[in-house]
């Protein structure tokens, strides 16, 4: 029988650099990302099942009817959350789910999914942390100092997290989270292990 | 500054290849090997610093009175245990630190230090557990099964452990125990590395 696999959550503020590294995860054949639902809509470029699942409300609401999500959010009066259909198959399957989502999300599935694994990314300093934002060139300054000021308020956070994982360059980041999965599936399989060694 | 380094107690029932695979272990230059001491004396080609560090019944108990000794026991009227000061040494030096101890030991040094972190051995199956204490060609039949009622009594303890590995394929073993190293590494500097960022 195939041991099952683990789901772990992947937060940390804007500028960290969690998108560069799930795409890094993501070179690993035991990885899988989740796709979220949302039901705004796509925006140019955007494809339907890759950067999110475009549902109507209706799909929505039905989905959390049948207890099919794992936590949702309401932003700017669209729905955003992680169907758990996909997960569990992959579960199943032996895989590493993750689950790239923020602070709240992550406390909601924690309540539902005890055994999830959570790790925290944060920027190697501040100074990097506001080069990033920068790098992007999109923003002023009055909306640089903001997300600096938020990204503060959500490294406070980073205690409830299992794990904090420092994102200096990628590939070092992508392999202590591969070391961290690789023991958290070490983990995951001593219960079954143990129950075959003394037969039960 | 350097982070501190970790301790990891290894332990197991006798044939799971615990020696083996610290063996394996040490040839990673971050690993050390703690040494016992005992008051027994030599036996033929040990040597004192290597196998154990050999003392006097004196010498003992002052490194027991000054605290310097993690975990201790008496078998057949000699004291065994573990001094700190080496280990101490290492682990302001970064250096993950393996002591390979039984259970009862274990239970002294987590009391006193609760950063340390448990490793179980087991075997892939008893059949082969079996095989490894035969294939030593050095006990009759009547050890080979006291000594296996035993390891099913010691695999009941390994729910007290933070890890089990199972050690199959001794590279497969070694790297997964490294796995679990290097993620209780990254956990043990994610408090340093918080502080740092959030300026405390």
């Amino acid at each position: 029988m195939k041991n099952k696999g683990v789901m772990f959550i992947i937060s940390g503020p804007s500028g960290a650099g969690k998108g560069t590294l799930v795409k890094e995860l993501l070179k690993y054949p035991e990885n899988e990302v989740s796709v979220s639902a949302t039901t705004r809509s796509p925006r140019e470029g955007e494809i339907d099942g890759v950067h999110y699942h475009f549902l109507t409300v209706d799909k929505f609401h039905e989905l959390m009817e049948h207890n099919g999500v794992l936590e949702y959010a309401q932003y700017c009066g669209n729905y955003y959350g992680t169907p758990s259909a996909q997960i569990d198959a992959w579960l199943s399957e032996g895989k590493n789910v993750i689950l790239e989502i923020d602070v709240q999300g992550c406390r909601q599935i924690k309540a539902k999914r005890d055994d999830a694994v959570t790790v925290f990314i944060v920027p190697p300093s501040m100074e990097i942390l506001e080069k990033r934002l920068r790098g992007r060139g999109t923003e002023n300054d009055d909306v640089i100092a903001q997300r600096l000021l938020a990204a503060k308020g959500e490294l406070e956070m980073a205690g409830e997290y299992d794990y904090v994982v420092v994102n200096g360059p990628i590939e070092e980041c992508a392999a202590d989270v591969m070391a961290i999965f690789k023991a958290e599936n070490i983990k995951a399989q001593n219960r079954e292990t143990m129950c075959e060694l003394l037969g039960r």
